[in-house]
């Protein structure tokens, strides 16, 4: 099961390091072992490791970084965890369904899985860094899972899938003709789209934040593939060169 | 969801209270009510009140027996979560089918689902109590689940297939926030897609059909709504403006 990996599960601003070591423990139980810490409260500590019993293997290999950003910026695709259904209106998928698409992704592809913080979870900006969402369908009077609970629900599913496309040797086989963009590429696009809307000024004094919010939704959604970033960013770079040639023509 | 009222959870012979209540909140979360305690080691418990989090109502409710046979003695199919095949011969089952063979039978009566102590599980005699083991499909090299996270991980399926029973009705009555495109919406803007390609010269001299193909496949793929549409077209607009403005101060 090579897929598994190139599947990494992000914890983001951990505020218990016993919910650390608890995630380690589900993930080694499933057969994941790639954990990336990003800004945890306290970490080191010794609660993390006392409570990974068996999986400190995981917990000693796991980096700490200090943004989302950083911890997914090779990943082809990101899906973030979400506890209900949120204002970013990222596409969300059911456990189930989120898991075989990760795991046919992870046949070639870095693939990231992230999870916030146990009081607040993802802020809206990283959940805009996610190309899909995932939640898990808890009882709506009360559906405060715990961290380590939600991250052992969604890596049985991973596990479920991987031992499914295991038994299938040849379905995830295919070679896939073209690559995913990265994180790092849909964001050079993104801050060239944002350039362009400015030099062909199509915000006319309106707040940016909305329409770039709302193509960052579509063009996520769309997991464009590396040649297609290219082909967008050409587009980009002509409209660019015209609203340039244009301002030298009328700067008044 | 009647029927997960029909459902109990049992625990027999627990050793960490916090474990009790951390099964407590795994249920809760997941819309299940009904626990029940077999000689716990220490009970009641702060810990276990602690670790319940909002699910001490689920704890306070739950009775504590002295034998298992005490706890199903009214149940109708009783399933014992096993961490490996076991001597005795069990039938046994995945999560998946397990679920959704409690779920069934519990339209109409009671069943239990029984989870043994931390270390060494449930005895031969207990086992000999179930009428099937389920079998939770761990990573053979680190097999060591938690027992609330086996708790979590079974509840999860039962939730998943008490809402597949009950929600097959309503799956598609969901009204969709945002209407997608049609294809004459679709088409006009490929149309002016098209224009504009010329407009900023993004050809140059090349045949304009290998890249409009890559496009149209791009967003359509995406699906896109009739707002991000409209969005789409008032950039394209803005973008044909700059190119007229530049072609009138350079038209050689």
């Amino acid at each position: 099961m090579e897929a598994a990996t190139r599947i990494r599960i992000v914890l983001v601003g951990t505020q218990h390091p016993g919910n650390i070591g608890a995630a380690a423990r589900a993930l080694k139980t499933m057969g994941l072992s790639r954990l990336v810490l990003v800004a945890p409260e306290q970490y080191p500590a010794d609660e993390a490791f006392r409570r990974a019993a068996g999986a400190d293997d995981v917990l000693a290999q796991a980096p700490v970084v200090a943004t989302l950003a950083e911890a997914i910026s090779d990943c082809r695709f990101v899906l973030g965890c979400t506890a209900r259904s949120r204002r970013v209106a990222l596409e969300e998928l059911g456990p189930r369904e989120a898991a075989s698409k990760v795991v046919a992704l992870a046949a070639a592809d870095e693939v990231a899985l992230v999870f916030g913080r146990e009081r607040t979870g993802l802020s809206n900006e990283e959940l805009q860094l996610c190309h899909a969402s995932v939640h898990i369908p808890a009882n709506p009077e009360y559906s405060s899972l715990n961290l380590a609970a939600a991250v052992q629900v969604l890596a049985y599913e991973l596990r479920v899938a991987l031992l499914a496309g295991h038994a299938l040797p040849d379905a995830t086989a295919t070679p896939r003709q073209e690559l995913a963009a990265s994180h790092a590429q849909m964001e050079g696009l993104f801050a060239q789209l944002g350039e362009t809307l400015d030099d062909i000024d199509f915000h006319k004094g309106r707040a940016p934040d909305s329409a770039m919010r709302k193509l960052r939704r579509l063009f996520l959604r769309a997991t464009l593939t590396e040649q297609e970033v290219r082909l967008m960013r050409g587009i980009l770079a002509d409209a660019q060169r015209m609203a340039r040639l244009a301002g030298a023509k009328a700067p008044e």
